[in-house]
C-alpha cells in the first residue's frame, strides 16, 4: 500500500492511494489523527483491509501533499554513505575519510517540504544542492536494536531530497546548519509499506534536474546498510514510530561537478526510486 | 518569575515557583497545556499576575521535575563557543579552528532529562562528559532575526548540562551522535523570565562533580553572543516559542583534563548559573 499525509479543505489528513485517488483514513479510529499515529498502532500492517468500502475523497491531483511524516520526532540522516558519492567528494577536494561507524546528522521537521510543494532557496546562499535518497520510516519502537532485528522495525520506504546549502554545511565545520534550511528537505510523495519491498532489495535511484539525469545509481552502493543505520541510531536513542532514517546520497550531486552546479529559482528537481515513486519539487526564492 | 514543567499525580503540568512551592498554571487557559503553549501566547510576560490568588499545589521537593521545555521543537546547541574551552580543546589535541560563523548542532528532545532526574550513562561507552551551559528559551517566533532585535525574542534563561559521549562525538566525525544519547542533556530546574536578567549581563557559571568545582567561568567568555546565535539560527529556520538555544560550555570539561576524566555511575553533577539556579543530576547506568 501507498500511505500519505495531505491537506484537503484546510484539514490535515492521512490516507492511502488507490489508483489515482486518495482514500481518507483520518477517522479510521478516534485516537488516530496522523500517519505517525496510524503507524504507531500498527494500522499500516492492515491498510489494504482498512481502505475496503471507503470512498475516494479526492484524486491525487486535488490534494495538497504534506511531508509523509509532517512532524517526525527524529529525522536521522546518513552522510557519505554511498561509495560512489564518497569518491566524488574526494575528487571535489573534500577531506573525508570513511569511518568504522556511520556518520549521521539530524534534520528538524521544519526543514521538510512535501511532494509538489516548493523547495525554498534561501536568500543567504546560491549553493543549494540536490541529494536524492531513500527514506526509511520506522514502524515499531526500539532501543539497541540489533542488525538482525532491524527490518522488523521498518514500516515502509519513501523518497527524500536532502537538499543542502553547501556554504553553510561547510563554513563552520558543522553540517547541521546547511542541512536544516526551512522547506529544503523534500519528503514524499508517499510511503510504500514494507511488505511490498523485500528487505535489502536493491532499488534504482535517479535524480533529474530540469529533466536531465544528474544522479543514477542504486541502493546497493550504500556503505552502511539500513540495518546498520538502524542499529547505530537506536544505540543513541529510542527509535519510535514515524521516525525517519534518510540513508545518504549516491554520486552526482552538484558540488561534485566541474564546475559545481547548484539549483536556481525555477528549477524542477525530481528524485525517482524504483517501486516507490517520484518526488518532484520546483525551486522558489525565499520571500 | 521562575517557570517550570513538572509531573504530579501522573499528570504533566507547568507552573511557577513561589518561595519553596509550586503554583499550577496548567489550567490557566483552556488552550494552554504546556509551558511552551504558555510562552507562545505571551502568558510568561504576565506570570506574576497569573499566580496571584492561586494556591501552592506542592513544594519543590514533592514534584517530579520535567525538562523545562519537555518536547522542544528545536534544541540548537553551540559548540566551541567559549574561548577558554577552545584553548583547552586545542591543548587536548583536537584540531579545531575558530570560524567566522557560529558552529551549531542539534539535539532531539528525547536526549533531554530534567533536574533531579538521572543522567543515563550509556552501556556502549565510558566517556560521558559534562558541559555546563546557559540555555536561552525563545519567546516569540521569527525568521532572519537581526542581532539588534534578538533580545526581544528571548522568553528566559535556564541551565543546561550538554552531557556528551566523547567517543561517539568523534568516532565518525559527526558530532550529533555523541550529543544525543537518550537522557543525557539535563535541562532545568526552571526558566527565569527575561525581565529578571538584563540583556547581555555576564553570569557566573560553575560545574561541580561530586562537590569538586570542575568548571568556573562566566558567560562573558562566549565567542558568539546570544544575539549572534539567534540571528544565525533564525537564518536557517523559523525560531518558535519554546525553542532552546544552548550557548556552549567554558573550559573545564573532562576530556580536557590530563588524564581525561569522565562521569561514572553514582557521580553527582551540578551546574550553577548566577541568578538562575542549580541543575543537579546523578549518573545512573543504562539498564
Amino acid at each position: 500500500m501507498k500511505l500519505l499525509s495531505f491537506r484537503k479543505d484546510g484539514r490535515e489528513m492521512f490516507g492511502a492511494v488507490v489508483g489515482n485517488g486518495v482514500v481518507d483514513l483520518t477517522d479510521w479510529r478516534v485516537d488516530v489523527h496522523t500517519l505517525a499515529d496510524y503507524i504507531a498502532c500498527g494500522g499500516y500492517l492492515d491498510a489494504a483491509r482498512h481502505v475496503e468500502g471507503r470512498e475516494i475523497v479526492a484524486t491525487l491531483g486535488e490534494i495538497e501533499y504534506l511531508p509523509v511524516i509532517p512532524r517526525a520526532e527524529k529525522i536521522v540522516c546518513a552522510v557519505r554513505n554511498y561509495l560512489d558519492h564518497h569518491q566524488e567528494a574526494l575528487a571535489a577536494g573534500l577531506n573525508r575519510e570513511l569511518s568504522e561507524f556511520p556518520p549521521i546528522f539530524l534534520r528538524v521537521w521544519r526543514s521538510q517540504v512535501a511532494h509538489a510543494q516548493p523547495i525554498v532557496k534561501p536568500r543567504c546562499s546560491d549553493t543549494l544542492d540536490w541529494e536524492g535518497e531513500l527514506a526509511v520510516i520506522i514502524g515499531t519502537s526500539g532501543r539497541d536494536i540489533s542488525e538482525a532485528d532491524a527490518w522488523d522495525h521498518v514500516a515502509g520506504y519513501s523518497v527524500y531530497n536532502d537538499a543542502s546549502v553547501r556554504e553553510w554545511q561547510f563554513h563552520a565545520k558543522q553540517i547541521a546548519s546547511g542541512k536544516n534550511f526551512e522547506s529544503t528537505g523534500a519528503f514524499g510523495p508517499w510511503m510504500v509499506t514494507a511488505d511490498e519491498i523485500a528487505p535489502g532489495r536493491t532499488l534504482t535511484l535517479q535524480t533529474r534536474l530540469n529533466g536531465e539525469v544528474v544522479q543514477s545509481s542504486d541502493t546497493g552502493h550504500m556503505i552502511f546498510s539500513v540495518p546498520q543505520l538502524i542499529a547505530y541510531a537506536s544505540t543513541i536513542f529510542t527509535l519510535v514510530p514515524g521516525d525517519v532514517i534518510v540513508t545518504g546520497t549516491p554520486a552526482g550531486v552538484g558540488f561534485g561537478r566541474k564546475p559545481p552546479q547548484y539549483m536556481k529559482v525555477g528549477d524542477v528537481v525530481e528524485v525517482e526510486i524504483e517501486s516507490i515513486g517520484t518526488l518532484r519539487n520546483q525551486v522558489v526564492a525565499q520571500d
